[in-house]
């Protein structure tokens, strides 16, 4: 990246404060950017971190005091962060191109135009991938699998037979669609399995990161809706459907046929019972367990998930007990 | 598939209700299936949705009224919906076969007959591979590792040498089988690692979901019994030892040298502290934290876990502590 | 392994009490060893295990008494026991060795001497690997990545562009470094993504298990401290700096941008929340959830996790909510 402060504002869809001829070569966080790079502040709680740091040019919303540094403002600073990064992203990340040959693809499976298929890559009879995808090496796209365009598959991806993707979308490391959902039936006291014939349906946009599953329906369809984003290491079950825009943070767990609205977003570490619906634009604090169904537009903490407030003040209770039942002691030792 | 009702009655060991010589083609949910698809009704709870559902043919027990609707009649109904399954998992479920040519299988391994061995999967020295197992591509099959009949090894799964697989497995990808466990021991102020020399015995019948972890013993062994089902994402640490017909949900995890009996269920997210006994028929309902032996044929909740009605008197009595609080501030302010 | 007690002895730095000429040739907890082979108490505690077991030798430290039975005398004897179990340890584990003809090693690529490149790894361009570094099967090495000498890299390990790694490492089978942090901002209703454009950087002697997955920096770098050791199915974020000889248990994870010192212990299914400060040598139990910075040299639990004696009189206490309320509710009908 060599760009003037006033290139990277253009490009960003901001203004430009104090000098824009400025040139920026690179990008870090206040506290370690030099007189090179561009930074920026996230939330105008931290600005007094912008006196102490170096950097030579700083992203920031209109009402944030820059002093004498030139700044690139923005009202969505993050956007234009984004905006900027992308620009470094696309210099410093290189990636694989072609179609490597060692990759197996099948006679039947048909790539589009300006597909990238990795080392050692397979791709299994039926399957169709779009325009542009770039499948990177030990990648395994299962029977007739389909892929819309523009799509990011990292390294040891494995999309089982039957899934259908969207277009751009973003698949990390190690992630695992379409295994078979927990599927058991006890008889004669074993437990017999029951066959998932179902799908999944990933929806344009989504991105999947490193070693997350999403197992596919028993006989329906799990789907995750447009622009939704999943962290690491998250489970989701048999039959789950989610809506678009949903967020939900590493080691978060949703159970079976589990309805989620859209906006919807999980932290970390949460945990859905199976069944349930929640609603359009809930949010689940870390740690929450959700084990009946929410109603939209809520922020609910907790297990059992209730509304935040009435769990901070639960907590807050609850932490007093032991000074409470040593003062009840004390009473029935001494009544007044 | 295509068959009468007739026909998927005899297979599933049931009865027939109705027309026998209805066709059907597919099978779906109550809400999902059309006029040439079987359904059928899990629990009687439900039995509201059987007059809206526009199934051909239903699965139900004995006791369900089904009206003009045909019906297969089964004592188990899930038995019976299973076995149906089985049909479209046939028809609709493509494997790889054969031996592929980029498959990497050393010298002295082993194969049975009618194995398929897919693109880029390697195959160590020393490994058994017994007869019709399929191991789909990008699999790792490590040294003298030994695998009985009929198992089915999705992509990217990888047995660490030694491990001993019984028969009519199934991994699904991701799975990580005789990982090292985790030993160390201090000295010298820093983490010295006790190698990890045991190894994994996997019984027959066992199914291990998406990128769960099973890891080797220290010295001894770690052990899945006959007929346990694991989910995704799952954590079996070093000489954790299982009795058969287990089931254990997502996001579990069971800690190093910990003995589980027979018919033990672990829902989602448990956890299960070091060198405890479970007894037969535990049941550890979802989130719990389990920090003591327990005896058999219990079902325990909470952290730490205990039976799972002194739990739920615990929760509600919690939930009235704010109340309770707020009585006890007032009744100071103006004692009676 | 066929040595003397005298011999074993001598490679572990202890003494020897009792025959020391008797030949060992395995290892085996007390309960499993057979007249051939050492055990070991690794705890004054288990004693009692002593008498009853048939090990023809014994790790103890100077304070057990052993009776007739010959032992090896060490004043940490889980070190001494980690040395013995080394001989086993090149005495079982098969390797694989050389460079494969499948590998794909990209023409920039730079291997070190004697490393070890197995079927279907892929190294990509730019990337340098050290010294006597075995990489398994079906390993990703990406672009630029650097890594130090003797590292031990189990199949399908997936390390992605530019990352660093030190020497001595060891990365169980399913890891995944340097994927995309979590990162996105609203735009219009939407999730944009923001690029992550950063790095990880490992250092030496730092250990990975299995499935676990370490997420590059959004612009600066994820860092793991020397000799930190990471067990399975672990979640570490974007712009996470671990100290130097941590342990991170199973199912942990650990929010972004979060700071941790050295010696720091995470018991399994903790989490710590992004963006705070963990002090030198804190220790964290099992299941605990950290929502704040904590001063070092603590021993915490619970969540929000608080000093463990403090939790642990707080769910004493609380177990006691339910007879309080009963006793309240009599009171109130018999007021004395």
């Amino acid at each position: 990246m060599n760009k003037t402060l006033m290139e990277l504002a253009e490009r960003a869809g901001g203004t430009c404060r104090g000098d824009g001829s400025i040139r920026l070569t690179g990008a870090a966080g206040l506290a370690e950017a030099g007189p090179g790079d561009i930074s920026f502040l996230a939330n105008k709680k931290y600005a007094n971190q912008l006196a102490s740091s170096r950097a030579g040019a700083v992203i920031v919303s209109p009402d944030v005091e820059t002093g004498a540094r030139p700044a690139l403002v923005h009202a969505q600073p993050s956007v234009a962060w984004a905006k900027v990064l992308e620009l470094l992203d696309v210099e410093r990340t290189r990636r694989p191109a072609g179609i490597h040959p060692t990759a197996v693809i099948a006679p039947t499976a048909k790539l589009g135009r300006n597909v990238t298929v990795g080392a050692h890559t397979v791709v299994e009879d039926g399957a169709v991938i779009g325009d542009n995808c770039i499948l990177y090496p030990q990648v395994y796209v299962g029977f007739d699998v389909t892929m819309g365009s523009d799509c990011l598959v990292y390294p040891r991806v494995t999309i089982r037979e039957r899934t259908t993707i969207g277009s751009r979308c973003i698949f990390q490391p190690g992630v695992v669609i379409g295994g078979d959902g927990f599927g058991f039936t006890l008889a004669q006291g074993r437990h017999y399995k029951i066959p998932q014939v179902g799908t999944v349906v990933i929806e344009d946009d989504v991105e999947i990161q490193a070693n997350s599953t999403i197992d596919r329906g028993a006989v329906g369809v799990t789907r995750i809706g447009r622009g939704t984003k999943i962290d690491n290491l998250v489970q989701v079950a048999h039959g789950v459907e989610f809506g678009s825009d949903g967020l939900v943070a590493a080691l978060t767990g949703i159970a079976g046929s589990t309805k989620i609205g859209h906006h919807v977003t999980l932290a970390a570490q949460v945990g859905v019972v199976g069944h349930i619906e929640i609603g359009d634009h809930v949010v689940a604090a870390a740690r929450s367990g959700i084990s009946h169904s929410l109603k939209p537009n809520q922020v609910v903490w907790g297990t059992p998930a209730q509304p935040i407030q009435d769990e901070i003040k639960l907590l807050a209770a609850l932490r007093r007990v032991p000074k409470l039942l040593a003062e009840i002691k004390q009473l029935r030792k001494n009544p007044s």
